[in-house]
This record gives structure tokens, C-alpha cells and sequence, in this order.
């Protein structure tokens, strides 16, 4: 008998950064990391743990999302799902009622992010394997299949797709030993929030230096003086070897971003993250041109494959920065992935909130082994906090991801917290602020 | 004492369209016409009506995202929000955490739609004017104060706008009379959709041209030798010098909507409306390029200004199409017209559906008067179905919409509709299919 998936679990679970201002930046001042988290049941006994990420008021909204979507899971058989990973996310977002929602993009986007996400964590642990693994082992042919291709032909077909992944399979088992050996590069936003104060950002610029970080991040778009003062303070701590990138997290007009890029440019800075609307595809090549060598960085909030399509086709971005809940889950991820390593741009994931980490070391370990082949200029975005709440949390060595070996995609957190945590009855959030 | 909001109310309005095939297209293959419908009540007895369109499922999502929005109206002066609209609007787009949902996207920004219109329903009918009344009777200044500007202003800076405006003035009251005389005209949608057989088509086109319209528009993008034989059929019945408009509803890549215009040109095709995805500007802006004279136009699944002012920028568009709840309300559609006016594409607004019509001409209308100053190549949808559930439903002469007067935004719909349509519990979605 075949098993099939017969019941859907979902907690709104939320932690209470804000009140620590973890997470503060000029958009978003006082963030509680939440994640609509999602478990997909099978009748005998397996399961897929995945979840879409939040900051705070609105999780319900995602979790309603992810529920909407994941009905469509139940009642389908599990090898049917596991072997056809690119139909079942096409079939998810194929429910032509639920699209008008979108499309692809917004809430039921998020929502269907924590469902495919699930179902590649359920697929990961049938095969007994990690997901970057899983995925590193497809052929061309299979990675190829994952991805919906209607809307992405005119930059990339799957037929040249398919040419790149073959090229890059004799060097796979080098590369998947250096990786297993040396892990993959990270950077650290931990000293940069805005709501710090300039001692807390040295301290911290600091720390980043002993454990081995070459970037540091840092949040600015409030005040330009205030920026001008805290890149300079990143910078002289840091010296003139190490790399400091900043993120506007999306405050700035284009004249205003193009600015700041001027101002702050003494402080040599690599990349410009979020300079504004993640939708002005226009406006950020308006801005690479003008600010140039500093690169352009978005994609945190670029809503599906076609955004990344056209930021890399228009030359808007010298930096891609995908995100593993925003996306569709892991079969946009990999669109993404394909599409920059084909113009040849970095993808260097967004992480932080809760769990992106551990959901995005996964893409860029695959990247890394059969897509793009290099780990030149790529570096995972990591955060040091509420990793202790997953059942497989990141591993790090300085200042590099350690390859997960834990079958799975790493998304399932501990019972313990998902009892705490849900919002509003868990004791975290009983009799405290909404 | 000032009068303040402290009631919202919401109703998930929908209507079993699906049961007859209205409003079939490539994409939406059985539709059910729905409303997210909230009314802002003040405790001086005043309450605005607004509502945001979807197609069935996940409508009590949008509701949901309405609630969270309008919760923020709650406590508010009502004399505060009808003298400031633009401030309103801004206010309830600022949530940081709900604005992770979108930013300005999906699901919350339709939940924003629905508060926004309310307000300005609340606000026309507190002054005794139609809302395209009230939006013409505004000082340029006063129109350019309700525009959110942070993401615009290297497209069309406050002050080009002020002076677009104010050169416009002069003609104002000649329009609106010419406007309460002869209507502003529309285009017929009903003749043509997908489900439809080659009969119906045709006897649906010579009811079109015997009730005066002058434009009519196909759904296409299924297959194409039965969207050619489908054409056929209207050219032929409209005779060479009625307008023909095509639409494939977001269903093909670029290089098959490039074949499909060449394939259909021959039926002089005035425009290609949704040739691919909705996000894809770059995409819509080749294809402008390969058609011409065929004009590209698309808006109903543009979602906010940002994306407007890239449609433009990149000359993608020839047709700029706004909807009056996808994009977040009133004053987001102003910004959209002003964007569109300066660029001088003619904007037509996309109607059908549940109450669009009922919005939309209020924001063409005032568009004529105090904007654009034209109804050259301009045309308002017109969909011939549930306008009867409307307190103030739309009112035609031939093939044109005639000036509401009655005070508000024609968004109230009759206290009857609300009670049998609500969903689930409504007579009729009860025992029947969900």
C-alpha cells in the first residue's frame, strides 16, 4: 500500500525579539521572528517539517496561507511527491481561485514556500540524506525538472540550463570533499542592527574579527550622518582587508539611495543591499550604474523567479540574494540558482530571522557543488540567535557553515519551543504583550 | 466631539459564478466573483463601505488582511482621516510587521484596498459627493498630497506633478459638464470569454454592436488555431472599424505571446492585454517592442505604483491598466493616473468582476476632469453582471457609463446580497459545493 499524506499540523509560532531590538532596522523597527510552521503527515508515520518566515503581526495570515495550500497536499501519495518534486510545487500553486491572491507573490506565496518547503524536508529524510545532498546527487535532467518554466524561457531555456548543470558535474565529488572538509563562508549581521548604540556596534565589529568573519553587514538608511559615523567605526575596527556591506532595508528613493551609495562610499563598501523598492527592477540598475564598483544587493523580498530574471537581465543586481521562505520554497530557490549562475552572478543568501539559516546553507551547498562551481564572492548571511530551538541547528566553524548531515532540510524545531513559543497561549506570550 | 471609528465589520461575500462560466479565461478556469467586504463604522452613526475583489477561494484570506489593516483605523478621528486621505493610506501601509507580508503585495495589500476604499467612501459621502467629485474638486496640491512619493520620484517628482495639474484647471468644469452630458465611454468584456462556444461568440459580438459599443474584447491563450477561428468570428461580426482587443490572462512566456500577437495581427488588434506574467516588465517591454502597432497593456495584477512606473519607464505598456482593489485604494490609483498622464499612455481601467466597474469609473472619470484632461483611446471595462447587488450600481447609456451622483464610492452593496451570498452560511452557498 502506498502511503499517502493524510493530516496537516500548523503552529503560529513567534519569539519576542523585540524586545531586545535584535533585528532592528530602518523598515523594520522592532521585529518579533516568527514562522508559520507547517508539518505534512503521512499514514505511515513519515513526516516534513517546513515553515515560511514572518516578522511578527501577520504570522496568522501565513499560516492561513500555508494551510490553504498545504490541503492540496493531503490526500496525495507520498513516492508521487517525492519523485516528482517540481510537479507537486506546480501543483500547488495551481489553484487558479487561490492565484488571484497573488500571483506568486505576497502572503499565499509564503504560504506555499512553507508547504514545498515541508515536502522537501519529508523527501530529504526519506532518502536519508540532507537536502543539499539530495539535491547535489540529481541529474541535470531532474534538477531541471524542478523548476516552472513558463515565465523564464526568454532568459534562460531548460535546454541551456541543462548544458550548465552537465558541464559542472565532473568536478561535483571535488567539490562536495572540499565542502564536507571546509565548510562554506559566511558573514555576520549581528554587529550592525540599527538600534544599537556605537559602542555595542564596536564591541561587537569587534568580536566579529576574533571569530574569523572577512564581511560584516551593517543596517543604515535612518540618518546619513549617523550612517557616515557607524560605516567609519565598522571600518577602523574592521581594517582595510575585511568587507563591510550595508542594507537599507528598502527606505531610500533612488536619487536618496544613490546618495547615500556617494557618501559612503570612502568606507569601501562591497555591496549595497536593498537600496529601495524591492520591486523596482529599473530603479536598481539605475542605481548599480551610478554607484559602481559597490555592487547592488536584493532579493529578500524578491517575490518569485521572475523578479530575479529580470534584476540579473537588466543588470540591476552584481549580487543575488535569494531567500528560502519569500521564494516558493526550494524549486524557485533552485530557478533562481540557474538563472544567476548563468549570468554569472554570486547568489549569496539572505538568513537571520528564524531559521533562514538553516534552510538557505542548503541551497548554497548545492549551488556550490552543481550549479555555479565556485564559491568566489559568495558568502551565507548568519546570524547568532534562536538557532538552539532546531532539532538540527547550523554548525559553524568561524566563520563558515559546516555541511549539515542530518537527513533533511533542517526546518523541524523542538517541541519544547513550538509549545512555548505559539502565539498567543504559550508561556512566552500568556499575559504578555499581543 | 469628534466623531471617531469603532466598529469594523466584514462579510465574505461570493457569488457561484463558476456554475455558468462567466469569466472564464486561460488562467481563471472557474471563477467565483467574490468581495472582501468590510464597512468602517464611526460612533456618530457615519459608516464608509469598501470591499476588495477575489475570485473564490482564499477570499476569506483578503478578509482576514482586511481586518488586520482596518483594526488600524480603529480609535481614529473621523475628521482626520477624511481631511487627510493620503496620510490615512500611509498610516495603514506602515505596520513593519504586517509590511512583511507584502511589502505592498498581495494578499495585505488587497486587505488594504478594501480599507482604503472605505474611507474614501465614508469621506464622499460625508461631503455629499461621488468620490470622482471629490477627487475633482481638489486642489492640484491637495491630489498630490495623497500620493506616497518615497518610491516615484525619479519618475515624476512632486512638483512636475503640480504643474501637470494645475494645467489643467482651466478646463475642468467644461469637461465635467461634458462629462454628466455624454458619460465616458466603455468596452464590452462579455462577448468573449473563454468558455464560451463559437455561437455564443458571435451572437454575443452583434449584441455587443447593436447595444453601440465601439470596442470588444476576447479571451485568448488557450490554443491558438482556436483563438485565430475565434477572432475570425468577432472581426467579422464587428466589421473593420469597432476596436478588437485580445487578452490571455497572464497565461504564456514571452516568446509565444510575441507568436501569438503575429498570428492573431491580422484581425487588427488594438491591444494584447496580460501576454505573460504579471511581474515580468522587462518581458512585457520586448514584447512591446516585437508587436507594435499592437499596444501591450496590463495593470490588473500590477500591484502597487512602483510597478506602473516601470510599465512606463520601459515603454512596456501602450494601454495602462489599474484595478481599483489590486492596487491599495484610491490614492495609489491617483498615483498610478498621474504616472500614466505624464508618460501620456492612456489608462483603462480593468472592471468586471464583483463591483470593479462600480470603482473604477469614479477614478477614469475624475482622470478626464482634473488629470489626463482625454477620452482619447480611453475606455472603461464593462461587464454586464452583478450590479444588481449595489446600492449605487453603474449606470449606462449605449456603450458609455453615465457620472454617478449619488454621495460615496458606489462600493455598498445591498443589505439583501450580504445576508445570501455571505459564505459559508448564505442560502446560497449553503449545502451546497464549497
Amino acid at each position: 500500500m502506498t502511503a499517502r499524506i493524510t493530516d496537516l499540523a500548523t503552529v503560529d509560532l513567534r519569539f519576542p525579539t523585540s524586545r531586545e531590538l535584535d533585528g532592528s532596522d530602518a523598515m523594520n523597527e522592532a521585529p518579533d521572528y516568527s514562522a508559520a510552521y507547517l508539518v505534512l503527515r503521512a499514514d505511515d508515520g513519515h513526516s516534513g517539517h517546513g515553515f515560511t518566515f514572518t516578522i511578527g503581526r501577520g504570522n496568522e495570515l501565513a499560516l492561513a496561507a500555508a494551510r490553504a495550500i498545504g490541503e492540496r497536499a493531503i490526500g496525495l501519495g507520498v513516492d508521487d511527491i517525492v519523485h516528482d518534486l517540481g510537479g507537486f510545487a506546480r501543483h500547488l500553486a495551481s489553484d487558479s481561485q487561490l492565484r488571484w491572491l497573488g500571483p506568486d507573490k505576497g502572503t499565499i506565496h509564503l504560504g506555499t514556500a512553507a508547504v514545498v518547503n515541508a515536502a522537501w524536508d519529508l523527501a530529504a529524510k526519506l532518502a536519508g540524506k540532507p537536502v543539499w545532498e539530495l539535491l547535489s546527487e540529481m541529474t541535470p535532467r531532474q534538477i531541471v525538472d524542478l523548476v516552472d518554466w513558463r515565465y523564464l524561457t526568454d532568459a534562460l531555456t531548460p535546454d541551456a540550463a541543462l548544458e550548465m548543470l552537465r558541464r559542472q558535474e565532473p568536478g561535483r565529488a571535488t567539490r562536495e570533499a572540499h565542502l564536507r572538509e571546509h565548510g562554506y563562508p559566511a558573514y555576520t549581521t549581528s554587529a550592525g542592527w540599527l538600534g544599537y548604540d556605537d559602542g555595542k556596534l564596536a564591541r561587537l565589529c569587534r568580536k566579529a574579527v576574533e571569530q574569523g568573519f572577512d564581511a560584516v553587514k551593517l543596517k543604515v538608511g535612518g540618518n546619513l550622518d549617523d550612517d557616515v559615523r557607524r560605516c567609519r567605526i565598522a571600518r577602523e575596527t574592521l581594517g582595510p582587508d575585511r568587507r563591510l556591506m550595508i542594507d537599507a532595508n528598502q527606505v531610500l528613493g533612488v536619487p536618496d539611495a544613490i546618495r547615500w551609495a556617494g557618501a559612503l562610499a570612502e568606507f569601501d563598501i562591497w555591496w549595497f543591499e536593498e537600496p529601495t523598492s524591492p520591486d523596482d527592477v529599473l530603479g536598481h540598475a539605475a542605481i548599480a550604474r551610478k554607484i559602481a564598483p559597490i555592487r547592488v544587493a536584493t532579493g529578500e523580498h524578491a517575490h518569485n523567479a521572475v523578479m530575479f530574471k529580470q534584476f540579473l537581465a537588466a543588470d540591476a543586481i552584481g549580487i543575488c540574494q535569494i531567500d528560502a521562505c519569500r521564494l516558493g520554497g526550494v524549486n524557485e530557490a533552485v530557478a533562481a540558482l540557474l538563472l544567476a549562475a548563468a549570468k554569472g552572478v554570486p547568489v549569496c543568501p539572505h538568513a537571520g530571522g528564524v531559521g533562514l539559516c538553516e534552510l538557505v546553507q542548503h541551497l548554497s551547498m548545492f549551488d556550490y557543488v552543481a550549479v555555479s562551481g565556485s564559491m568566489a564572492n559568495r558568502v551565507v548571511e548568519y546570524v547568532d540567535h534562536l538557532h538552539e530551538h532546531f532539532v538540527d541547528p547550523v554548525r559553524t566553524r568561524g566563520s563558515r557553515y559546516l555541511a549539515p548531515s542530518a537527513p533533511g532540510y533542517s526546518a523541524e524545531i523542538r517541541a519544547d519551543t513550538l509549545r512555548r513559543f505559539a502565539f498567543p497561549d504559550g508561556e512566552v506570550w500568556r499575559g504578555g504583550r499581543a
